[in-house]
C-alpha cells in the first residue's frame, strides 16, 4: 500500500513535469527560477550595504531610496531625486531580477551588477560620495569590519568588495511564481480568458521579437522609434553614448517587463504615466500597430500576470557609526 | 517523578522572578516589556503606511526615511532632510520607545503618537503633503480600501484612520531585553565592572532625577542648562512655544537614553557629536559636576548596556498605485 501510494506520487510529479517543461520550450518567455544564493553570509552584507544610508554624503541616501523594494525595485518617479534633490537624467529602473540584463544602465555602460554598484555612491547627482570617503564610514564599523573579514579574509576593506557583496544581494532579487510563470509551467487556470488572448496578441504581434527569455526583455538593445520617432524632452541618447556609432543613436536596452505593473512611469524618461499609454506606444512606435481599447486592455491584462513573488526578507539592523565614523555632510 | 519535576520547575522560576522584580523595584529604571499588540493587522497596516513614501508630496520621503528602523528610528543628522532637501528646524527623535513619552516632540506639542503622526505628512518641510491628497491616494489603492474597510468597517478612508494605524505600529517599536534589562531582572552577569559603576555614578550624581523610569527618559520637561546656560545657534525656545509662559523658556522634554548608543548626534540641535561629548555637557550644565575621563567613559560605557533587540520584521511590500493615483511632484 505504502508502496502503491509512492508509485503513484512518482507518476503524478512526472505527470506534472513532463508538459510543464515541454510548454515553456515552446514559448519565447521561460519561468523565473528561485535565486539559489552561493554564500548566504555574502548575501546578508550585501543588503545591510544596499540599505545603508552612510554610503551616501548626505548620510541619508541608500540603493533602496531609488530602488524601493517595497515598491517594485525602483523610486516610481519619472526621474530620481538624487543627493541636495538634484533631478536625474533619466527614470530608474528595477532592480528587481536585474541579474538577467545582458549589461546593466539604459545604454548598457556597465558589463554587469559589481561594475554597476560603484556607479551611483560617486555619482554627484546620486549618492553624491566618493569610493574612498564610503570604504573610510565602513572601516570605522566593527561589524562590517568583521564581517568583510570573514568573507575576504583580508584586514582591509576595498571598493571592489563593496560592489562584490552589492552584486550578490542583488542576484538574490529575482521574482518567480507569477501568474504567467505558473502558467507556463502547466497550471491551465493560471490566466484567464483575457489574459490569455493577451499574450497571445503579444506573441503575434510581435512584440517577443524584443521582449523575449525570462526576464521578458533585458536581452537586447534596440532603437527606440523603429516606425515613427519617439518624442521626448529628455537629452538621452541611448547606446551611442556609450559607442559613438551613429547607428547606436537612440537604441536603448528593451527593459524587463517582469513586474511591470509596479514599476511605473515607464521608458527612460518616464513619460507614459500607465501601462495602457506604454502599450499603446510600442503599438504604434515599434510595430507600426495601433491597437484597438479592447486589444490594448488584453495586453495589460496579461503583463500584469507578470508580477512575481516579491523578494522578502526583514528589515536589516545596521551596525552604530563610532566616534571614528566620518559624519554625513547633508547640507555642506 | 513528573509531579516532582513539575514542583521543582514551578519552584526555580519563582525563584528566578522573585529577586529580579524586587531589584528592579529598588532601582530608579524598570525593564521594557516586550510588546502585545492587541490588533496584529492594524500593525501590520500601520507598517506599510510608516514606509510608504506615497504619503509625500514628492514620492520620495515615507516617516522611515527620518526614523529609520535600521537605524534606531531616526536619521542620525543633526537637523533632518525634508521635502525638496529642505534643512528641519531641530533634530529628530527615535520612534523607539516613544509610546512611553508624556507626550510628543521636544516641546510636547502633540500629546500622544496619534495626534503626533498627522503633523509630518502636512508639514511643508518635512513631507510636504496634505492630509486631503495622502488620503486621496490611499483611497485610490484596492489593497489599502480593503484594509481601512476590514479594519474600521467603513468605505471611506480618513486621516484619523491613518494615525491610528501608524500609531499602533510605533506602538509596537519597544526594544526589550536589553543588557541592563538582563542585570535590572536579575542576571548579574550581565554588565560588566566598568558599566557597573557608570550606573552607580549615573544614580548618584543625579542624571536618574531626569532620566528615569522604564524609557529611561521621556517622563517631564525640563530645562536645558540649570547650572549654565546651554549655547546653542538654535532657535528652538522649548516648552515655552506651547505655554507661551517665561518658566518653560528653554524646558524641552526629556529625551530617553534607551538605545542612545544609536541615536547620534545629541541634544535637540544635534550639537553633540558623541556620547562622551553629550555626557560631559549634561553634568556640567545639569548638575554643575565636571566628570573625570575616566567617570565619562564608565557612564557611556553604562548608557551603552541600554540598547535594546531592535523590532523585527519583514520590510512591507507595498501595493501599487492605479491609474487613478495622483502622482507625485518631486520638483513641482
Ligand atoms: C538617486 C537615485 C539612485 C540611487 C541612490 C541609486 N540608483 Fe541605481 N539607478 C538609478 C537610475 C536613474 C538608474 C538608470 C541610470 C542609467 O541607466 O543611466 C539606475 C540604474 C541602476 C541599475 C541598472 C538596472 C538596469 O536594468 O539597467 C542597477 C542594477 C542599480 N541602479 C543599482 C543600484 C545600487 C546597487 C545602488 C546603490 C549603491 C543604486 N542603484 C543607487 C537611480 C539610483
Ligand atoms: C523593436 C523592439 C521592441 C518591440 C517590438 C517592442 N518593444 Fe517594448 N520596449 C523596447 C524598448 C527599447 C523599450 C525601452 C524604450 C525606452 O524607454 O527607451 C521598450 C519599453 C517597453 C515598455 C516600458 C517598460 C518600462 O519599464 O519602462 C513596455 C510596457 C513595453 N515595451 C511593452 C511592449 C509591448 C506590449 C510591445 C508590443 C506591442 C513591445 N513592447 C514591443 C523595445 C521593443
Ligand atoms: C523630514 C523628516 C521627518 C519625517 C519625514 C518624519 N519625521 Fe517624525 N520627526 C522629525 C523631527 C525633526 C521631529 C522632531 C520635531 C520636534 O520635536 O519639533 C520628529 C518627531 C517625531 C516624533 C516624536 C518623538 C518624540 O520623542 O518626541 C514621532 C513619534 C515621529 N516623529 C513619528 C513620525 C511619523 C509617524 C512620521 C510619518 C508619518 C514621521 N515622523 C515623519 C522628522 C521627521
Ligand atoms: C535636570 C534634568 C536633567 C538631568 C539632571 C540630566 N539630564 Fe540629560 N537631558 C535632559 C534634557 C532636558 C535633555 C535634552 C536636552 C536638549 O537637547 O534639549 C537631556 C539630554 C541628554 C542626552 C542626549 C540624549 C539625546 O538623545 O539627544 C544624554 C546622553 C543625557 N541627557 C545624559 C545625561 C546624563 C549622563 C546625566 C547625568 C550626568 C543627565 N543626562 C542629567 C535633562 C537632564
Ligand atoms: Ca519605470
Ligand atoms: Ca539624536
Amino acid at each position: 500500500m505504502i508502496m502503491r501510494t509512492l508509485i503513484i506520487s512518482l507518476l503524478s510529479i512526472g505527470a506534472i513535469a513532463a508538459p510543464a517543461t515541454a510548454l515553456a520550450a515552446n514559448e519565447p518567455i521561460q519561468p523565473i527560477e528561485a535565486a539559489k544564493p552561493k554564500n548566504a553570509d555574502m548575501v546578508e552584507l550585501g543588503k545591510m550595504l544596499f540599505f545603508d544610508p552612510r554610503l551616501s554624503k548626505s548620510g541619508f541616501i541608500s540603493c533602496n531610496s531609488c530602488h524601493n523594494l517595497s515598491m517594485g525595485g525602483t523610486d516610481n518617479l519619472p526621474t530620481s531625486i538624487g543627493h541636495k534633490w538634484h533631478e536625474g537624467p533619466i527614470s530608474a529602473p528595477t532592480v528587481l531580477n536585474s541579474s538577467m540584463n545582458l549589461a546593466q544602465f539604459w545604454d548598457g555602460r556597465a558589463k554587469d551588477l559589481k561594475e554597476q554598484a560603484g556607479g551611483p555612491i560617486a555619482n554627484p547627482g546620486e549618492m553624491g560620495f566618493t569610493h574612498e570617503l564610503a570604504v573610510d564610514v565602513l572601516r570605522s564599523i566593527p561589524e562590517y569590519r568583521t564581517r568583510f573579514k570573514q568573507l575576504f579574509r583580508s584586514d582591509k576593506i576595498d571598493i571592489g568588495m563593496v560592489t562584490d557583496a552589492i552584486a550578490a544581494f542583488e542576484e538574490t532579487l529575482v521574482t518567480p511564481d507569477s501568474r504567467f510563470d505558473k502558467w507556463l509551467k502547466g497550471d491551465k487556470k493560471a490566466l484567464n480568458q483575457a489574459e490569455l488572448e493577451g499574450y497571445k496578441l503579444f506573441k503575434e504581434s510581435g512584440c517577443t521579437g524584443c521582449h523575449n527569455g525570462a526576464a521578458v526583455g533585458g536581452g537586447s538593445f534596440q532603437k527606440f522609434g523603429v516606425h515613427e520617432p519617439y518624442k521626448t524632452t529628455s537629452k538621452a541618447e541611448g547606446r551611442f553614448a556609450v559607442t559613438g556609432k551613429d547607428a547606436d543613436r537612440f537604441m536603448f536596452k528593451v527593459p524587463t517587463l517582469r513586474n511591470v505593473e509596479l514599476t511605473y512611469p515607464y521608458f527612460h524618461d518616464g513619460a507614459a504615466a500607465t501601462l495602457e499609454e506604454a502599450v499603446d506606444t510600442m503599438g504604434r512606435l515599434q510595430l507600426g500597430r495601433t491597437f484597438s481599447k479592447e486589444e490594448n486592455a488584453k495586453i495589460v491584462a496579461f503583463l500584469k500576470t507578470l508580477t512575481g513573488k516579491q523578494p522578502e526578507f526583514k528589515l536589516p539592523i545596521l551596525p552604530p557609526s563610532t566616534n571614528e565614523t566620518p559624519r554625513p555632510k547633508p547640507f555642506g
